[in-house]
């Protein structure tokens, strides 16, 4: 069980007499008392499940991209042929790294590549190919280029925006295969990595050695780190690691042409030419397939703490915020926001009880990374002292051991998941200046009544809200009273429409409401470069 | 006067009677005794001299890039006329923003913008265009790339590949006017900026509002932002704030044909569409010209400390900067090595006394930026009784106050300025792997003897080495006992020939020491695509 915070700052105040901030029987009188059940535990399940094991929806039931989207298929392209699966199987092997619906029927096989987890997208490809090199990618590719086919890169097909399933007969080229981690130094802290490699088993791997990797989201068990960097993933740690446009070192990558991109430096520092790797770090396999990674990892930290809290009003949650910068300074390693009506989703679908024993508007969870585990905590409990004594914070409580700092974690990482058991959800991945942040989920609430709610959590340390609007069924007039409503409200605040999920298939068509023409111009110029017969993920991105 | 470690670590071990990690009688029976002079001043300058008003060596002595490069004008750019001077008059409107050398003699007005800070470079501009706007760039270009005059974009000038000033007759875009900051959030951290802003103006107005640039290095006095984004500049803190590739949220750019590249992003995350700008980060001016830029700030720490120590073998300043990434970890901000020699250099032209007392082959300064001066203390007092009572660390002082951390890094930064009191230095900056970071000084040394001396020094924190040999004049003899010698041993290791220096006319010849053909064919089709031209800083860079 965490502990209540109260608990734990009058013990730390008896034992250090350090003089509080505020008269201490103030203190005392005004912070609430979390009274939390002995019994209580955490079993939320904080990771989501593999895309490609998740047979809990039958598959009939997914309705096709095709049917949801007003959409035709590309003439230009041509159709796979029994000749092409052979060709294919030809240049794989290995019969396994070919998935033939082409010339036999693979239904069952294939299902999980064609549809993605939320059960929003689900497309009509008839062929799977899984490479085990850069060289086969590149094979494949220049393949499909000659012939037109169109290609579909997929990773662990966890993304939220239709980006990594097929919409019609595009071949899925799944990069799982790719999967071994092929070097790493101990003093520079560069890992390197086939793009294939699951994000968990790459951070698990980098804490034996005593490192981290700069990147942690929800999906980390069925992630690729290849899928990551094309999306550009920011996730729970962004606000302490910063981007992967800056952790990126180097990547190895197939063209349409079939050419490989070889720029796998591990060097920190290379100003040798243009940076045209970061091109591929959200391109979203647009204009070509990762095969590796060159990541830079920072040591992992010693002392880890997670505090939890309950607050009265965003007014309140952006005062905690500010008081963690300045307070927590270097050791602040994660501040993420979560409403009321999010953790109502959690507790129902989960059956736990929440860590905090009253209901509040809003929560944070903030988490502390760092070298030396007395000062943090000396650091922590002054900022908590503070925050609960000025009345910031209305209750909160901090995790006491490891099991614990996951199990309120799961109560902000469930939440997607959560959703997840409704019908569907109309999800809104935004950046807007702080200020505001909230005030897009409270408008949104007014004018849409037809939802199961309007849920609104995030990184609230980057400006990156989650609107999420959970429905029984996706129907035209939810929709209309969403879109382009939110858009409209973004673009007034320049804002992004979508902050790091990416555009897929789910947002291209809302580009305009973040970029100008003249940036969407310069990005069809790079896209028809690298790939002027456009077979790479086409329907989705700039289309 | 900064003071001997011994004497404040003896002083906080009798305050704090903490166990040491080492028995205290070894630790004060191993560690010296620096003894330093009360009377000590540190007064070399620690900030290079504008380039613009850098008078102190007569044009005339410099030699033409073209006399020293064998190199030949482009017969495809037009000569300037009267005619294109009077347009560009009736653009700019002020007279004071054209410098015009084509219709009268403007030498004395033109030649700061014709050559470089280190008198290595020197072209033949007869016109220098300083524009106040965005807009007015735009026109200067469209105007330029119709005409096909080349153009060498200039921010403070302050290279060390001769990236910013013409070969030919190039007209120069100096961006000196535009210099405004546009907008500050004191919330996100996030600052607006025009391309011309001087980097330290910039940190001083951030320093009020309890921020930092994130981004340091010794020419902060002239150097301006637009030219740091160009080069990519590396710099001082890198090791903790890291590249502008991640810290760089937005730019504002102007193409070759005058298009405006309008994203100047305040988002932290915005995952719409491939990220363009990117390409302008050390892009050098080739493709576009930098007017805007939107960077995230981290907070500034109220805590700084710097060290300086001397150490025995290069051994052990590897052991030193491993303790220092594992004690000191979130705050540590700055590791910076320094060789003995260049200690030599920066002692007789500045004529100061050394921190340290004795004379060591190598010497490191580390800095540590905290947001709690008692943690910082404390761990950075753990760390020093480790690394001297290990030996690791031979002697060490540590400063005191904000004149003596200046006085200390005055020691780093003053070797680019002290040796340029040679005739000549030939500069490498490289990025090799770190156990074999000196040992190309070492076998430098054993291959060259007409020279000065070989000197190394750098950001040890992200493996990259500054190899510079000053030289009485520069001569062939020299420069071909070092290079391909040089570059050779760089390729080898698979390291940078221009870790942060970028490539101008120095080094664009050697860039296939560190680039494969296949990604040299693809920078070359960005440039293409950009500037078809090729108007923008010709003779440099791919080509």
């Amino acid at each position: 069980m965490s502990a209540p915070i109260k608990t734990l700052l009058s013990r730390s105040l008896l034992r250090q007499a350090r003089p509080a901030s505020i008269p201490r029987h103030r203190y005392l009188a005004t912070i609430r008392v979390a009274q939390q059940a002995a019994s209580r535990s955490f079993t939320v399940s904080y990771r989501r499940r593999d895309a490609a094991s998740d047979t809990s929806e039958p598959h009939h039931s997914v309705k096709y991209t095709t049917d949801s989207y007003d959409i035709e298929r590309n003439p230009a392209f041509a159709e796979i042929s029994a000749e092409d699966v052979q060709h294919f199987k030809s240049i794989l092997g290995d019969d396994a790294a070919v998935i033939d619906g082409v010339t036999q029927d693979a239904t069952d096989d294939i299902e999980a590549y064609n549809k993605d987890w939320m059960n929003k997208y689900r497309g009509h490809t008839k062929l799977v190919v899984r490479p085990k090199s850069t060289e086969e990618v590149s094979q494949i590719l220049k393949y499909c280029n000659e012939r037109k086919l169109a290609v579909v890169p997929q990773g662990g097909n966890s993304g939220l925006v239709g980006g990594s399933v097929p919409v019609f007969d595009e071949i899925v080229l799944n990069l799982g295969r790719m999967n071994k981690i092929r070097s790493f130094d101990d003093v520079s802290g560069i890992l390197v990595v086939d793009g294939g490699v699951i994000l968990e088993v790459a951070d698990n791997y980098l804490a034996e050695q005593g490192y981290i990797f700069p990147l942690d989201l929800g999906a980390k068990g069925s992630c690729q780190i290849g899928g990551n960097v094309a999306t550009n993933a920011g996730g729970l740690r962004f606000l302490r690691y910063g981007s992967l446009h800056g952790n990126v070192l180097g990547i190895e990558a197939v063209l349409p042409d079939g050419t490989i991109l070889d720029d796998l430096s591990k060097l920190k520092k290379n100003n040798t030419g243009y940076d045209i790797k970061q091109l591929f770090i959200g391109g979203e396999g647009t204009i070509g397939v990762i095969t590796g990674v060159s990541v830079a990892c920072p040591r992992r930290s010693n002392a880890v703490n997670v505090a939890f809290f309950g607050l009265e009003s965003f007014e309140k949650v952006q005062q905690a915020f500010k008081e963690a910068k300045g307070q927590l300074g270097e050791i602040l390693s994660a501040f993420e926001l979560m409403d009321g009506t999010s953790q109502d989703f959690v507790k129902k679908v989960t059956g736990n009880k929440h860590p905090l024993e009253g209901e509040y508007p809003f929560y944070c969870l903030i988490e502390t990374s760092g070298s030396n585990a007395e000062h943090d905590q000396e650091k922590l409990e002054a900022f908590l002292e503070h925050v609960m004594g000025e009345e910031i914070v209305a209750d909160g409580t901090l995790a006491q051991d490891d099991t614990q700092i996951k199990a309120l974690w799961a109560w902000r990482e469930g939440i997607t998941e959560a959703l997840g058991h409704a019908g569907g959800t109309y999800k809104y991945d935004v950046s807007i200046p702080l200020n505001e942040l909230y005030k897009l989920v409270e408008e949104s609430e007014r004018g849409e009544s037809k939802a199961l709610g309007v849920v609104g959590y995030g990184h609230m340390g980057d400006s990156n809200l989650h609107l999420n609007v959970p429905v029984k069924k996706y129907s035209k007039e939810i929709e209309k009273a969403l879109e382009p409503y939110v858009y409209e409200w973004i673009q007034k605040r320049s804002g992004s429409i979508s902050a790091e999920h990416g555009l897929g298939i789910a947002k291209n068509k809302f580009i305009g409401y973040s970029r100008s023409d003249t940036m969407i111009g310069l990005m069809k110029q790079i896209k028809n470069l690298y790939d002027p017969n456009g077979i790479m993920n086409p329907y989705k991105y700039l289309t």
